[in-house]
């Protein structure tokens, strides 16, 4: 049971932008820009940043959530997303992809914790200026998301059926709720 | 040095709210909303839940922007603000504030370690739902800004009265960005 009452029995993230409708628009305007605009990094490999950070967290629900969201968008679907969350290191996905989910890792564990080598390497493997900034950004984003989820101990579904129905109205409609579409 | 090329010689989180203003507006507006909005809670008590999060993340740009975006708004002033970030359960601020503080600080390590028990302590001094949720969330943010300003190496000031004069910039015109308002 959520730790306030929400007043809605949504779970997750869902729950909490239906109470403060405030934050949720910059919040959900922030994750679209992040997570859906133009960027030369793929949906669904932006995804797999938020899917591993989550679960870097612990939180069920963004990890529930965002790895469905990855695995309905990138090659090699849920089996890959099960191989970045358990190993990274050893995961079947391409060197440049590799390198950021490094730094992603670094960033959970603290800004500080990012080094000059791992940057330099994740540049090595083309990665650009902006591909860098925007994985930081979305490792930040969702150590936000799961301390704000959890931190109000709302409610996280155990059936990966939820979670791949949500993918599928998130691929399709975005992160913006219905009002600002 | 930064970590990627900003083209820009702005410290901290305003060196990347330039380089990126397809996020900058979204952050600022929920900063905004956050920090500045209708809320119980004074911008004060509010600007100081930042600092001393920003302080548990050893993030030095953004703890001295916000502790002293909270000193020049609160009873106190810096000599408060110095006692909540040396040890916030002994410093002199009210029960309910302290009481926040305590979740602020949960949040900081992880959403997972906000207890019931502590969110109860809450209430009984006297906290809504609504100040329980928004303690969370400006915790969670700034987790979020202090790795994505640290995570990219951005520039920190040594100098105090630079903290200073940006607080008393932002007290006076806010965190929107001058297009936006």
């Amino acid at each position: 049971m959520p730790h306030i009452t929400l007043n809605n029995s949504e779970p997750g993230i869902r729950g909490l932008l239906l109470f403060r409708p405030e934050t949720a628009r910059p919040l959900s305007e922030l994750t679209d820009v992040l997570l859906r605009g133009p960027s030369t990094l793929t949906r669904g490999e932006r995804e797999l940043i938020a899917a591993y950070v989550s679960g870097l967290n612990d939180c069920q629900y963004c990890a529930g959530s965002h790895s469905a969201c990855a695995a309905a968008q990138l090659p090699g679907g849920m089996a890959v997303v099960e191989q970045v969350r358990a190993d990274a290191a050893s995961a079947p996905v391409p060197a440049k992809l590799k390198a950021l989910l490094r730094i992603a890792a670094a960033v959970q564990r603290s800004g500080l914790a990012v080094t000059g080598d791992e940057v330099a390497a994740a540049r090595a493997e083309g990665a650009t200026d902006l591909e860098i900034h925007d994985t930081v950004l979305i490792a930040a984003l969702f150590c936000m998301f799961n301390r704000y989820v959890d931190g109000l101990g709302t409610v996280a579904p155990d059936d990966p059926a939820r979670y791949a129905a949500g993918a599928q109205r998130l691929i399709t409609q975005g992160y913006l709720p219905p009002s600002s579409g």
